[in-house]
């Protein structure tokens, strides 16, 4: 019974009916309310908001390796059609007039919410990072350089903090290349180790899409690509939002 | 030629001569100055210590979930032989008298560092868990409550964050288990969304030691394990650690 769950969503494309695990499943939907091509998701997730803080602007703590690549980058958003990819507090500010397919009606009341590659405010301290989505190759490149709190072995970033910042960056490449939503499974291979401070690159692209599944691989180096720190791939289960029925 | 990493300082036994890469590969030492029995590994890693905060004690954000089941653990430690694995700021604290086979110098000066999973201070707001270990069995159970910091979709928690805590009590639980020390891959399927606030709970056993490589597995799930809401396995290298040349 417990081997159902977001891939048998998929194959029967409605909530499930497991005791106590209802409200986890997700809800495809293939007759949404809107259009899904690339463009319009882009448009739509990738809007800067003057209320909200983007958190993937340069900030003091980026050293020189980061904001030399970050000024590369954003270069090639003005003739490479390359976007850089807002960054806010939580998800829910990408999803603004949409509503998942799950019912949250439970934990929605609470503002002190985070996205957990946001989690730690002071600046330098935890995840600095940035991605940029080139979305007529369906690819990224996220640029990391790992602060102190994301320690592990002594003096080098945790697996888990690069593994979390790969399917964060997956997730999000996932979605604007075709509405992959959910991590199905995800698997890295770690290499070398990454020194707290220094910085890393995620190279992120989008193999296939089949059968309402994703499939990304991700090779992230140092700047020079003469070490490379890990090789990961993941699926991503593809979920298109609705419109909520009372936008403002 | 970056194929070379962790696995070809195994076979080699020694540390590698990569250019810009020496001062991240692991040296395996055969040779140990110490005894490496699971009990010594305990005594040594588990000790508390009376003036550093020990992060896996209870406290006022842990529901009542968490709290009766770390009892049910607790009386486990006095009966059954399970181990209540000490939680401290930086892996530095556990290893005190010991040194990384790593060159560290470089990153050895700053006092800001944090273990990842422990990087959010503000008692329920990020990760707030404890891990047992049954040193005869070879395995653990890590009690796991996220806090709103960790979110992914919202509501629920990050999927990077349930990889990043799996594969910390993979390393706990590969070295106090034999010497397990690096992460040298990992995989995990995502089965269901974990609420935030609630609790899960992780099985982790080591399945077996193998040319100097530990392979272990997960199962996370609600306490009741009607819920499965992750499967992982993970494998680890092992390396010894050598006792610093001037103790105090």
């Amino acid at each position: 019974m417990l081997r159902r769950g977001f891939q048998m969503a998929v194959i029967h494309g409605h909530h499930g009916t497991l005791p106590g695990a209802t409200h986890l499943l997700p809800r495809f939907n293939p007759a949404s309310a809107f259009g899904s091509s690339t463009e319009s998701l882009v448009s739509r997730f990738c809007q800067e908001m003057t209320k909200t803080k983007n958190y993937a602007l340069p900030n003091a703590s980026w050293g020189p390796d980061m904001l030399s690549l970050y000024h590369e980058f954003l270069e090639k958003t003005k003739t490479d059609g390359w976007v850089r990819v807002p960054s806010f507090r939580s998800n829910r500010d990408h999803i603004q007039g949409f509503k998942l397919p799950l019912e949250l009606s439970a934990n929605s009341d609470k503002s002190d919410w985070r996205l957990f590659t946001r989690c730690i405010e002071r600046e330098g301290q935890g995840y600095e990072y940035v991605i940029f989505f080139q979305p007529s190759e369906k690819k990224s490149v996220c640029l990391f350089q790992p602060g102190p709190c994301l320690e592990g072995v002594p003096g080098f970033a945790h697996g888990g903090s690069l593994a979390a910042l790969i399917d964060e960056t997956f997730s999000k490449t996932a979605y604007l290349s075709g509405e992959g939503l959910l991590t199905l499974n995800f698997n890295i291979r770690f290499k070398n180790l990454i020194p707290l401070g220094s910085l890393a690159v995620l190279n992120v692209n989008v193999e296939k899409i089949e059968d309402q599944k994703m499939y990304l691989s991700c090779v992230t180096q140092s700047r020079d690509q003469q070490t490379v720190y890990a090789k990961a791939s993941g699926t991503f289960l593809q979920m298109q939002l609705e419109e909520e029925s009372s936008q403002q």
